[in-house]
């Protein structure tokens, strides 16, 4: 018995796919009961790709990969919400195929239509490769967390922003100095602004949070903030307050609805977060029965990418059969999504004034108007009628508050430059 | 639909599993597609365990679960690797029942027999609950790690020794004190070697080396070292030097064989697994394309474990139905396992000398004559003509050679005790 695949796209992830199959054919067929062959192909050039395209059918056009009659399953690694790669997605559902993707951007976008159209037809739509590379993130959330009610997912889910932070802070450089070295070293993109602008991470939370809670996400209700204002400075009291910044995705359950939001966080030095550095991902789980559950690994790269799409097909091939989002897509509810202005939470607030007697005193009578507490207050050094920072560490509060509080800060003759604010994440 | 489970034992985590299918009904319904419900129990006592056994089938003898027409899943809650549990783990595979277990003990020497039998009547025997309690290590190393080569497992796997080598470390006391207190918190059982001597530890690696590797473990070749000789002095130096003491379970390939071994070893501080301390469990594992996948939680009590538990009913009722070892019983290989005598590593030596002129000549000449060079000796202060120890770190020699040169250093006259032998890994 054999499971023939057809691959659509051979960059990186996709060629490392049918390398992995190849090396380890014999140990695949022994764990998935049956060989798992690749038939078919489609690429957008036929280039060497330093593996040997010998004996498969090529395809010029992806989509014919689903109505090949010598394919069983599609895995699309294509990537992109829209175009080839859903195109792709529906003619393999329409064909009665399996589909496996690591694809976070079409799981994100259109995956519960998709599940909608593939549990109806009795297919596995498969994205164990769509999140945290390496680390199967979805497998522990959708099945061996299955008996909890998750209250809240939080990861470092975009190993170049990772990096970048991790270089930041270890050579004590500035973000666009050490994006510049992370474009050299291709661990980033020349168009860098899905990672550094947090978009990425934010397909791949919305995948966790629809799982996590059996929701219908709308992408567009997550709130997004990158990487690029961190400074140098920011990095530097971070370390001094115990805190490492990371690039967090979080999804959680609040008393008034479902909070979902990718931004800067300070975490503090105790917690697993916090010591993930350079390109790893990781994925702490909140069950409510397990407990915490975190998961730390490679994100992104040939070998992890791969890892994950081939443990998708091996399931397919042992007849796993669950669905898309952990239960049936005619089950999933609408959540309400919180908007970030009721977050709750601690604040890590920067300000950049001019060194005279006073300014404290203004900016503590504005904190005051707006209930917010302090838990400490930073300045360094004197430079009497020069640029100093202040940082400012609050104690829980709501964000309302602190915007309406920083906008009238910034406002104050003293303060300098707009306010960095960053949340702190327990 | 409903899935009716029969559960024998209800002390901690069978209780856990009752409240757990109860509390989560509605969602575990969604998720497994169909209800699972308790339908029969067996216990030792009819005693009041804080919910309502009405309307559940009681049977004396849990052996009668097997054949009970009400139960369609058996849950082993009993423990003990002879006896009722195996009896019952017999019982419902001859009885076309599916069975599912936290029994390290009873997997661990019985599991390839058990996983024949079950097979080739189509059965699931399920136990994730047997290692790591609340982590899903069994489903990342079976499915989501089914397309790596593993060459390594390394975990903490014990939640009573890493308390006690944790509080040992924070507060400074030692082993035995430590362990009172533990007992009367109820962390370590009133007879509490099989936790402190290594062997749940053990049970645990064998089911994950048996796993990793598609290898019938005999667990008679495991070496299993406990916690008990750890010094309040010994972790005062790991501190100095950098590690931490964990008890480790490691299970690797070598050039030789596979090296299967439960001992305490000095953990970089920089490495993941030193920072999981507490009652907290971890396993890492490392794939040949995955690269290292690291998971930390809860490794028992009754939320963590129930869990796990009722992530096999939701796979059973999802139809999951992967084979016991990851691949087919038959096909599982005889493995070489090396005496832990061909052990290759870096090691930390800790003797108490008299502190006189010569002892380091004598002791570097017999490492010397055993090839085995140094990274590193540490002697603090002076008491001339009194007893002081002195700390060796071996750079990666061979585990005989050391073996042989303890032997020669602890006769020297001025070696006042056994030296202290503890293995260092990266």
């Amino acid at each position: 018995m054999t499971l023939r695949i057809g691959i659509a796209g051979l960059g990186t992830v996709g060629g490392g796919v049918v390398k992995l199959l190849a090396v380890q054919a014999e140990l695949i067929a022994a764990r998935a009961g049956q060989s798992i062959t690749v038939t078919a192909v489609s690429a957008r050039s036929r280039k060497d790709r330093g593996f040997s395209l010998e004996g498969l059918t090529w395809h010029d056009n992806p989509v014919a990969l689903a109505t090949d009659p010598n394919v069983d399953v599609v895995v699309e690694m294509i990537g992109g919400s829209e175009g080839p790669a859903k195109d792709l997605a529906e003619a393999a559902i329409a064909a009665a195929k399996s589909f496996v993707t690591a694809n976070k951007a079409l799981i994100a976008i259109h995956g519960a239509a998709l599940a909608a159209a593939a549990e109806s037809a009795g297919l596995v739509i498969a994205y164990e490769a769509a999140v945290a590379g390496g680390i199967p993130a979805i497998k522990v959330l959708r099945e061996g967390l299955a008996a909890n009610q998750v209250s809240r997912v939080a990861g470092i889910l975009n190993g170049t922003c990772n990096y970048i932070l991790t270089t930041m802070r270890a050579e004590g450089r500035d973000f666009g100095e050490v994006l510049a070295d992370a474009q050299g070293l291709g661990y980033a993109e020349a168009d860098p602004s899905f990672d550094v602008d947090g978009i990425d991470a934010a397909h791949k939370l919305a995948i966790l949070a629809g799982l996590a809670f059996g929701a219908k996400i709308d992408f567009a209700d997550l709130h997004i903030e990158g990487i690029r204002r961190i400074s140098d400075l920011d990095i530097s009291f971070a370390q001094e307050l115990g805190y490492s910044i990371k690039l967090l995705g979080i999804a959680e359950r609040t008393g008034a609805g479902i909070s979902l939001r990718v931004h800067p966080a300070m975490v503090p030095l105790s917690k697993p977060l916090a010591t993930v550095d350079g390109v790893f991902n990781a994925v702490q789980f909140e069950g409510d029965f397990s407990g915490p559950v975190f998961l730390r690994g490679r994100g992104a790269g040939e070998g992890p990418t791969a890892s994950a799409v081939v443990a998708d097909l091996i399931d397919i091939a042992r007849g796993v059969r669950i669905p898309v989002w952990g239960q049936a897509a005619a089950t999933l509810s609408a959540a309400t999504i919180i908007p970030i202005s009721a977050h709750e939470g601690a604040y890590f607030l920067r300000l950049m004034v001019t060194d005279q007697p006073g300014v404290m005193a203004d900016v503590a009578a504005i904190l005051r108007d707006h209930g917010i507490s302090l838990e400490s207050m930073l300045q360094h050094g004197r430079k009497p009628g020069e640029a100093v920072p202040i940082v400012l560490v609050t104690h829980e509060t709501n964000e309302a508050e602190v915007s309406a509080a920083l906008l009238r800060i910034a406002a104050l003759p003293s303060v300098l430059e707009a306010p960095a604010l960053i949340r702190i994440e327990a």
